[in-house]
């Protein structure tokens, strides 16, 4: 998925502020379950959410205004109520900007308990 | 109300990105509120939403990381389904940095409709 | 402009962050200063911000998680040292969302002071 | 450091949006660093920025609007080119809401290059 860069994303040390590239890998994330056929607030309509619940990442080299970077979104691992993505920031010049494993649980939108993943989800995945 | 400028307010200009001091015109209508007595969580839990529904805003000075500002709302007018506030965002040596008129419209959270404010804020503001 | 509306653009109230439609009318002026051959990074390295001046902005209708909405940019008048754009954000349905009007100054970007738009900016709009 | 949750921070499922935590922190290792007597901005002019190398991060249960929650940095290690802070966010009911280890690196504003701690945060830190 590419995104670009905007004012917004940055920070007055003229890169992107840290908390942004997770904007940015939710996006990705919304946009490969979106390519299966499920949208977000649906899933809320049904009491389901989802939530993370754990990342790792490593900033190595900081994006900028104006660029054009790749995020990516691989599903490394699919739970009975979790998803365990590996996302990456790519530049222009197929650097990686940044690397995540970000885990994601599937919840019931009103007490927050985990649930199963839906079926839907999950014969979309298999 | 004082609010500290942080990296995530500032963008690649080196000043507070524009949109960021709606942040903090919100923060300070929200402590305007709680200080009647009334919070906004507890407004969701009965149908209440207030929502933005229109502004007039002018940038004069901007404020850069590290500063200090006070955000101020002045109620000028208390109508039937909404608030009209006048806000300023001032430095620490007395400038005028933003000044908005801002008004705001309850509505149910379910439709979005507007409705009356409730009786407890209107009590409160009277 | 085609915008998603994603999970970081929405609040507690379902609906989008009365702010975070300044992101996205920065987004779609960005693009059409992009549209011209003119990128804000290189702005900046020649000394040139582009400030929000004033804005005044009325919200109809709330975007919500997983729309699709428009957002256009149309530049009204080219002054000296601004521009100012009139900005709609339309939904799907061609509904208007949002309205507004949008000053912007160009500033030297170490004084903040006002400046002349440049000269190619200024070619590329006439 | 007490820090109280708006709107903004809110996202549709009714809870903090998973990067905004990421602001909380930074807020709270700011003003540790100011508690030292160093800003952030004065250190940017002297062509020092302080980025994150690389954080871990585990969200146990959601904070919501309107909760009062403390967020705090503990120096973890002192390098000689970073600090690893341990960071939590913990709700009025002394509930760990997230857990974090956070590795800042500190850099050339203009090179983005490593370079070593100044020697004031050194000092004030022994």
């Amino acid at each position: 998925m590419p995104i670009r860069v905007y004012i917004e994303d940055t920070d007055a040390g003229g890169i992107v502020f840290y908390a942004n590239y997770l904007k940015f890998m939710e996006r990705a994330r919304t946009e490969f379950i979106r390519s299966l056929g499920i949208e977000l607030r649906s899933g809320m309509q049904e009491n389901v959410n989802y939530v993370v619940h754990s990342l790792d990442i490593k900033y190595k080299k900081p994006a900028r205004l104006d660029d054009l970077v790749v995020v990516t979104a691989k599903l490394l691992k699919l739970g009975r109520t979790y998803l365990l993505f590996e996302q990456q920031v790519i530049d222009e010049d197929e650097n990686t900007l940044v690397t995540a494993e970000v885990k994601i649980a599937c919840t019931s939108l009103d007490s927050g308990k985990p649930r199963a993943l839906s079926r839907d989800l999950v014969n979309a995945l298999s």
